[in-house]
């Protein structure tokens, strides 16, 4: 009836397995630097582009076929719906799932309705998780597909929308917590502009501020203890989103005062779309101790809108998983916020793609691992900025010096010691030896 | 002999002018908005781009005829050609010119040859400044073109990189204390990374926060009341420049305790090539007293690279000019940090571009102070966001309600109050209604 | 009813006009290069953004407000839309409109039920010509949409797909024919690939050849004389659309001996999204003979997908009226294929868009046939390439001379006589001169 | 003195090595479809970027240290370098090289200089070609770094450059003919324009025409039997590019009868540039026969210029393998158009990056050999298509079945037959298998 295989669980065959149905490299149990793969990892599914995503796109309509849906607006629809949901969660063996309020339960006339409807749907995955022991990553809400966010959520012009986004957000902050969720994510939909000749950007960051601060006031309230995440994209759906990169965003939770209540749920396509790599924004996250949880996917460079598409690029992994094992990611996942292709249309591409993608991101875990076990890359780093370890390096570092001082130096010294060569290239054939390796 | 056209002036003719030696739309005495265009615009010839910018580029070498320049790297011939620089000034009837340090003077075999290079050149600046009235908007340190900064200055791993960049600011900082610089602007150059796999970002970031702090505390000893700027721009010539853009600078300032020190230089081209409008750019760093001075150039959308061109678009400098009349510019300027083609070689072309740049930042000012007289924008504005001046929107504005007062609001109303459209189409006409009439 | 303004017809008031419902500088009666406005411009109002276009996006739903229309797919509901269309193109004083057959008419359960919908359709629009004498530009076929072809239609893996593809041209050519429309333009939507793996592009193209002669021989059989048109994009909904750009289709006509039949339909969010200028795919495609018609709409260069914004840009519009007046457009025309922001849900927005976009191009027109009548870029251009109209540069054109010869000659006189500027930054002057005239 | 390891050819050591100056997987005499690698992969080192290429960028000089060479224009200087380029080549063990004629002797006062210090050069070269066995893949003329061809070479508004472009080319042919080239490139280095307001794009191409028939028929009066190529790059140095993408090139040829002549030298960073991956363009030129030879390098997708680095995914050589076991390469080769990052200025990297290179093609060969012996693409494609192989497929591919008939067929049918899944993430995730299992 769902089109899966008829199988108890996706098992692990390892890297000779010519089994497509089978996982290669993510083996749950193996332990890497000293935990299991699946508490590393900390897989997760995401409920919309995987239960809920139809296949459209601005030029054609729905494609997915989804045998167990009856394509209504029902709560009975979403019910059923949930369960199929968890039977993919458990024969893919993931821990995790995320949702949006809407996706999983259908907006009803009135606020109330919509409330009474995401309560029922709640029981189910309460019951769910307790039948299978998977867990909700993170819960948010969706305050951008319905028209009355148009013009934004909390930096909407239209202050009775702010006001319907913040009783939004506060009930699926309840059933996030209902659901034992770790996180509650924020990505800011249509928190942003299409024109400035019709914005008060000033004013709508101040809104903005004002709703994360109210939000972080009810989570105290009702006692969550999971952790805020905002989510950094710069563009798409408006012409400019305000949390756009990393640095945005954390500009912002400094302007604000919110850095001790948020850190970033950051996605390889957003950080793509503003310019950066991936390896970039989450060091920069990393190092500002914003780094809070991953969306696993991938885009395409030669395109110039979010594909998320499933992530099967190894060196990808490999950089990721790097800067996840020097900075740590619980109570974050990764959540592959990813959606099939249009033409990928059957129910068994679902698994094709959660496959590719797990054994990728585990094959990128022990490339990355071992690079470190060998400090492969920590020694060439340490040594090349061994200069600030002693003499004058080290008093600048320590502050104990003035430009006077390093006038004085230098012009004694007449010119600088001379540089070494930055090894790019070196460097780069260290990682295929590694890919190699693994 | 410098292949300058035989006037004093280039002179205003107005509009309906054929001259394309004659001013159509900048009149330096005329007032707008109380003041006149020249204290408005504060016009900038750098001297980098039009008297150091020989034509070369990746794929070829010098193009510019420059009969007063005889290709040496004598000191002579660097005060030769500031007095040209300064027959070009005049001619041209700008009131400030911006430099960095190795511009004008040619850089010795050892620091102090060096610094003793830049007084005597300086000397001429003096003495030229004194005779025209032509002022320093800002100068600046080159601290990328030599290949001892091929891996940053302040970010350099090598530490006695960094002390040479101290030494060199300090004298840069000098000198424009000396020739009375309103400003001094740091552009890192180098300062960001080509590959993570080499690079400590969190070092090298430290480094560069301690690098502005010791030359804050240089100026207060010497007593350098000038603006302190930063510049940003994403990318070119490292893959990831650590200023990419107006939220990253402002990040790091915040992070670092620089704010009351620094605001930022923002340029056209580097917006873009960020991903960003110019207008964005600009209102984001206005909306936190952040916004300092700009290099008026523009970039080609559909290159990738940093084209610097001159400014001769309406819309462009319209929208400037709106954001600059709205948080105001001195003492920043507007900088023409824009080369000419490599095939405009002759003398002549600076003046045609120079030009064209002026004109066109005058009419956009005209343009923008018309839209502001008449409210065209700022009232639309005003009415959209209206809802938040009264009744519920007030009460967020204020602080008064939390989620569960809008909650209960919201379950109340049951849906929120109609939108509105965002006009932008209509807002789009308005502008161009505006540009028909100046 | 219809939310439209009461007026009768959108009037010409001139330049000073306050009006926003007035045209400043479309004048359909003003004479320009010897051919009224409305017969050199052929404005053509887009069906299927401006009336079945419902503001979703790949993150919202619909959100236009279109009161004459009940939602559903009933032929009733075609008909009554097509009515309150026409009212439209009335009082906006089009003379042309363009759709695709799916826009105008719902799709049946089989394809004689689709065809019978269309016929029943298409009576109202014949009727509704008849009487407001508005014209159609162009019809085709939407072979996009429909999930049957999400693998392509001319070029789909599944041969029943192409053929049904073949059924849809033949009826909606008979359509277009029926209609006197002069034009039949093919976009191919789905006409590329995903992916590159599974995907055999020889095989498709041939496949796209051969659907192109089959409709050759149609139009013939039918008596179609309108010009066949195909349109240039290079991504989006597919990664790689086989027509990428005016090069690749003209390549393609060229090597499947389609060049007599063929002419290309350039749009300008399509030209930039493949790298090019407006301007440049126009001109590439009239020296070649191959320009048919122009979508003008406008996108946005920091976005990465086809905004279709309706165009503002006086720069744009004269650039592309200095190509359509040097090579001539007719039978095409300039069809809006641009759709209003998401967030100008109004009927009124309808308006406030085509206006603008209509005079924006009038007055592109009044700017570009100025330059014209002053050469004032023909004779700087003449005058560049004045060497090879004697001299060696007149044999080298007449292929007198052959590497020998030139080689001689060059030996003969060691370098080659001196270049000239390029003289771009003047020309940009000259633009906004002429720019200020109008 | 070179700064050279002191080995005397990079061996073959196997994946597991752990020596970064051993191959681990280019094997030269290993045989992969019947051809040794050697002969299969025909690697070519590029004269400019590792014998000229100085380190410099639009923002800094020189970095590379080169021991070997003095700095000077001299021919005694040139002869040096090349004996020194034939040891790295040796030692490199790689079968071929090729350059540009001003990469390897320096421009003279006079063209007859110019020639005269080529000749000389060449004997040196043919030389140490004949010493070492080392071949020549290609030749070609710089016709773009010169002042003098700012404007264009064959494409120039100057006719005494475009004579004097003809004769380089005349010298450079006979050159390379003298040495036994396999090829010769045209690469249009500022065979484009910068700015339409001053092109005449016709005149231009139709130049370029004439001169590459012009070079035809030299090659024939010479004998000269080496296959012509072109090379496509969308823009850099100038804004637009003639040759922008393999269609822009092959619809040049063929408009100008000139594909008997030529074929594509491919590289990957300017199809990126353009907007195409490079298996793309590799399969477009390749199914039209024009797949001649490749530029290997890899660009940074986030940057908007050439960035010209050594390739190092396995996933990029794996694609470009699969064509080119397809399409086969002969006489053209696999030339490493790649430089040194900036900051890798040791003569060290030198090999570093080429090893690096090659290591990661042979891999790719291996692994698209792997693929192809499986048919693990080739027959999910043949049966994704196979209903054009009976029925009503084989039909229309047969050309029998017109308009009418697909019609009348799809009536009776009423609907299409269901479409396949695409399973772009299954083959994905088949990429990645075969990667892993060599």
């Amino acid at each position: 009836m769902t089109g899966f295989p008829d199988i108890k669980k996706i098992s692990y065959e390892g890297p000779q397995s010519d089994n497509p149905l089978a996982f290669r490299w993510y083996n749950p149990d193996e332990v890497v630097e000293g935990q299991t793969m699946k508490d590393l990892l900390r897989f997760t599914v995401c409920y919309w582009h995987s239960f809920r995503g139809a296949g459209s796109d601005p030029f054609g309509g729905a494609t997915m076929q989804r045998p167990w849906d009856d394509g209504s607006e029902s709560v009975d629809n979403a019910c059923k719906r949930a369960s199929v949901a968890f039977e993919f969660f458990e024969k893919l063996g993931v821990p995790y799932y995320a949702f949006h309020d809407r996706d999983i339960a259908p907006e009803g006339a009135t606020l109330s309705e919509s409330n009474a409807n995401l309560d029922q749907v709640a029981d189910v995955f309460e019951a769910e998780q307790k039948r299978t022991g998977v867990k909700l990553l993170w819960g948010t809400a969706n305050m951008f597909s319905n028209p009355r966010f148009m013009h934004g959520a909390a930096t909407t012009c239209n202050a009775d929308v702010f006001a319907y986004a913040a009783a939004q957000v506060k009930k699926a902050l309840e059933v996030t917590h209902r659901l034992g969720g770790e996180n509650y994510v924020f990505w800011g939909g249509r928190e942003g502009y299409q024109n400035l000749y019709n914005t008060d950007m000033k004013r709508e960051l101040d809104h903005l501020a004002k709703f994360f601060h109210m939000a972080v006031d009810y989570a105290k309230e009702i006692g969550f203890k999971g952790q805020f995440l905002i989510e950094p994209k710069p563009k798409e759906p408006t012409k400019h989103q305000y949390d756009s990169d990393a640095a945005a965003c954390i500009n912002f939770l400094r302007a604000y005062d919110l850095m001790d209540h948020f850190k970033l749920n950051i996605e390889t396509n957003h950080a793509t779309l503003a310019g950066h790599t991936m390896m970039h924004e989450l060091e920069y996250a990393g190092m500002q101790d914003a780094l809070g949880s991953i969306d696993a996917n991938t885009g395409d460079l030669l395109l110039g809108w979010d594909t998320d598409q499933f992530p099967t690029d190894y060196y990808l992994t490999t950089q990721i998983m790097l800067v996840i094992l020097k900075y740590g990611l619980a109570p974050g996942g990764v959540n592959f916020d990813a959606k099939l292709r249009r033409e990928s249309f059957e129910p068994i591409d679902l698994f094709h793609a959660h496959i590719g993608g797990m054994d990728t991101f585990a094959k990128g875990l022990k490339i990355a691992a071992l690079i470190r076990a060998d400090k492969a890359l920590d020694r060439f780093v340490a040594d090349r900025y061994s200069s600030f370890d002693s003499g004058i390096g080290e008093k600048i570092e320590k502050g104990t010096v003035n430009f006077k001082d390093l006038e004085t130096y230098m012009l004694d010294k007449g010119e600088a010691a001379a540089n070494s060569s930055g090894r790019q290239e070196m460097l780069e054939n260290v990682i295929n030896r590694y890919l190699d390796r693994v």
